[in-house]
């Protein structure tokens, strides 16, 4: 038997030089060379967009580690609807006040549904207001990184911003050539739709040289790059440090969540820990900073978005390692660009429910900040009180179910508006997975959780029930209106597996925008 | 509406708590405990087989990175015996000499065929004397990577020996809390396996505390983790440092080597080198860091097996970073771990021949060994003079046809056997992708590169054509005897895409071992 009939017993085909036109051709050009030949470099945001294959009602996905200072999604909305594409699926992993002019976007019918982890500013208020045909989608962090792993979530296009990418589309929220024009640290979203969607596409302001490693994307799932001028502000996507709060009101509800937690007997050598966003939340990590010092306790991980502050401690020694699926400020971003052990995850590493390795469910202790809790321990962080969308999921629920330990820090009012309430307006996180709640007037345990409550005792923290907080809030108060909801379902709350938790309803105040 | 009929407009259910079974209910254990509750975890290798739901037929896989140390093929294919299993498909990385009881278990029928890049020893010889009813099909690394990622070679069960491994999964070459047992530095070629395989069993003799990161295989593609006493033998895993051959032979190759890749218009500052196992090959970088000095010429980066003097050139700033699927050397596993430059990379970044990004596809010189090499500038490195079995493909055709210049040495005889032969006994690199052939008796370029001849003899540098070495070669040891090849096919040596390059012939002598 020669060659060609072995090859047929056993299915393949013979080899003969150049004989397959997807390996590509050997290359005699130096790197120098091969680097500027762009194979992957798109000629121009159009272009991208026509070779990427995408059409009419598929779903593109970008991500919001540029925060407030994002170009990328209205950069490549404005050029879509230039384009003329219709009735396009938006899965974005949030949107910001930036992206107001999504509001046209919907209105000329270029989005036909949007699904995103938060919404802000006046989209949020014309959603609410019933601009849209369809829901929105909310999800959490690890709701939408199972989502997309499972594939019920499927993303056609992905256009991705990144601070610094080589020929190749080796990507990095941060540069290591000269000072780039944007920096942003880890780029733990948006490494999911680099792994999943169908085509990458990434968009940078920062071409480096080949190869741009350690990566946070890896170039092997990116199929086209495109050269921009600009793909955010700078000081929007994120300031120096995160200076703490100095308001007296947050800063006692930081030290009274940090005594819970030394208290609760989840403070060991050893113990794991993230903090959420927001002033109070953020701040426990500078009362908890002492009690580590005193009692000789470290941390194993830090976990979360990280900000200058974890940095510091972990510098300390006081904390092993930190995972980083977002970093909060130029602090957190530039360690995790010198430092080995501050390391990128993304978010499925992160929060996926379904997987027992995943972070949130190595977790001793989380601190959250909270909209509105009610009497069964129920966290809104997605609408105001007036009813109309001003926050993001986040990985709140995420991180309250995994953690042994879920704290909920927030003042008992704002202004004259009650955080704790017989009912919030969202469940976004169910009571069952809220273990704190720490007030400025009081702290209250979750029934559930008489172990947590033994331990406060023990250790002499005075406690108070849930409903005594609202019954002070409501007597400060008054009792809150109730809100005129309109008939139209503006927006699916979904919990961690896809499930419906709760829905948002069109409200009055905001019809004018329709 | 209710949250149920709207549930089932869109298609969805309605959270309650406890509802989905696939989530981890709230676990209130510290991570301490939580630790130790051995989740992943199997109670024996017995165990985790079970569990594995691998039948009869399957395809199973392993990685070469513990060589000729590793403990884990003979440990788990004894087990698979032990229970019954028949007729697997075994996918190894690579085989080597321990891996010789083998034999038995194709005797007794455990395994039907074998998928790999190489074999040694008594086994390779058992294989090469018709032991096996179906061909062993040879792969590149790149083309090993390839047809996993394409799913042409689907993994049923994937066991994955690892030094370090936490209790969720996070496995390393290396261990960061004590010495551990074991070091093998990158898991390049494990990564694949890990991320395809449908299940995946980590075995390990160290669990570590979580996170173990920076991690080598990630918690979320590992089903199980099996503890042994022991994955394989520290002595044979690696040894300090590689060695500098001290064969004057050698030394006196490697020299003109680097010779070339100096005056062969590829040595540049930001070039990209790649050098192969093999005495000349490896002492190629000892000459050509002289070079780099007196020149002021800086690598880009270097790939391959990672050797001490590569992280030597590395921490001397000659080299920009160090792309790591394999480390050869205790230096270079210890590099891997501390130094944040010198890269883990996996076997399809590495070199997929299908994707324009692979790392092979970005290499300005490699070079490379040979057993044999023609006239027409085909490479064996697989048979032996004798015909039977007794190396590995490695990225032998992968590197030769991404770099912009590949360099074969080898010398012109080895004892009183030519490598430099009218044809070789088999083919496993291509003529075409070959450039330079280096010889103690002189260099020989490959008529398709006149432009390499040309920069060649512009710098002075003397040569020779291959059919002179050819001839030089005969007229030492006369004309070889023509090989008796038995009339089974034993083993189907295919290229990087697949395609049928050669086939290995069954060999007289070793008929006894039938």
């Amino acid at each position: 038997m020669n060659l060609n009939d072995i090859a047929r017993q056993y299915g393949c085909s013979v080899f003969s030089p150049g004989m397959n036109p997807a390996i590509p051709a050997k290359d005699i050009s130096p790197l120098s060379q091969r680097q500027k030949s762009q194979v992957k470099i798109a000629s121009s945001l159009r272009g991208a967009i026509q070779r990427s294959g995408l059409r009419d009602g598929m779903t593109i996905s970008f991500h919001h580690h540029f925060r407030n200072g994002d170009f990328v999604i209205n950069m490549v909305l404005d050029e879509l609807q230039r384009m003329g594409f219709k009735d396009l699926y938006l899965a974005a992993s949030s949107l910001n006040e930036i992206h107001e002019p999504i509001i046209g976007y919907i209105q000329s019918g270029l989005i036909r549904q949007i699904d995103t982890s938060g919404c802000r500013g006046r989209l949020a208020e014309a959603i609410s207001a019933g601009i849209m045909d369809n829901p929105v989608i909310f999800r959490s962090h690890g709701g939408r990184a199972a989502a997309i792993a499972d594939g019920r979530l499927k993303i056609d296009v992905a256009f991705l911003g990144a601070p610094s990418c080589d020929s190749f589309g080796n990507a990095n929220g941060y540069t290591r050539e000269g000072s780039g024009k944007t920096i942003c640290g880890s780029l733990g979203y948006a490494r999911m739709d680099a792994q999943y969607a169908k085509h990458v596409i990434i968009i940078t302001d920062n071409i480096v040289n080949y190869p741009n490693v350690p990566f946070g994307i890896n170039q092997r799932y990116v199929d086209q790059i495109v050269v921009v001028d600009s793909i955010g502000d700078p000081e929007k996507i994120m300031s120096g440090a995160t200076r703490f709060t100095k308001k007296p009101q947050d800063l006692l509800i930081a030290q009274k969540a940090a005594s819970v937690i030394v208290k609760s007997g989840y403070f060991y050598d050893g113990f794991s820990l993230q903090t959420g966003s927001g002033g109070s939340s953020l701040a426990v990590t500078r009362f908890l900073r002492q009690y580590m010092i005193d009692q000789n306790v470290k941390a194993s991980f830090a976990m979360g978005g990280i900000t200058g502050a974890m940095v510091a401690l972990h510098e300390e020694g006081l904390i092993k390692r930190l995972l980083d699926v977002q970093s909060f400020d130029l602090d957190a971003a530039n360690s995790l660009k010198n430092n080995r052990f501050h390391q990128q995850i993304d978010a499925d590493y992160y929060a996926n429910p379904f997987k027992t390795g995943s972070v949130v469910n190595q977790l001793d202790v989380v601190v959250l900040s909270a909209l509105e809790v009610d009497v069964d321990f129920n966290v809104n962080v997605l609408t105001g009180s007036d009813g109309v969308i001003m926050g993001a999921i986040g990985g709140h629920p995420d991180t309250a179910a995994g953690a042994a330990l879920s704290i909920i820090v927030c003042p008992l009012l704002r202004g004259r508006i009650p955080s704790i309430l017989k009912h919030v307006n969202t469940i976004v996180t169910p009571g069952c997975d809220v273990d704190v709640v720490v007030t400025d007037q009081g702290i209250a345990v979750n029934p559930r959780r008489p172990d947590v409550e033994k331990a406060l005792r023990d250790n002499h923290m005075e406690l108070t029930d849930i409903h005594k907080l609202q019954a002070m809030a409501e007597s400060l108060t008054g009792e809150p209106e109730s809100l005129e909801w309109g008939p139209r379902t503006v927006a699916l709350v979904t919990y961690r597996d896809g499930s419906l938790i709760d829905i948002i309803k069109s409200i009055s105040q905001g019809e004018d925008l329709v």
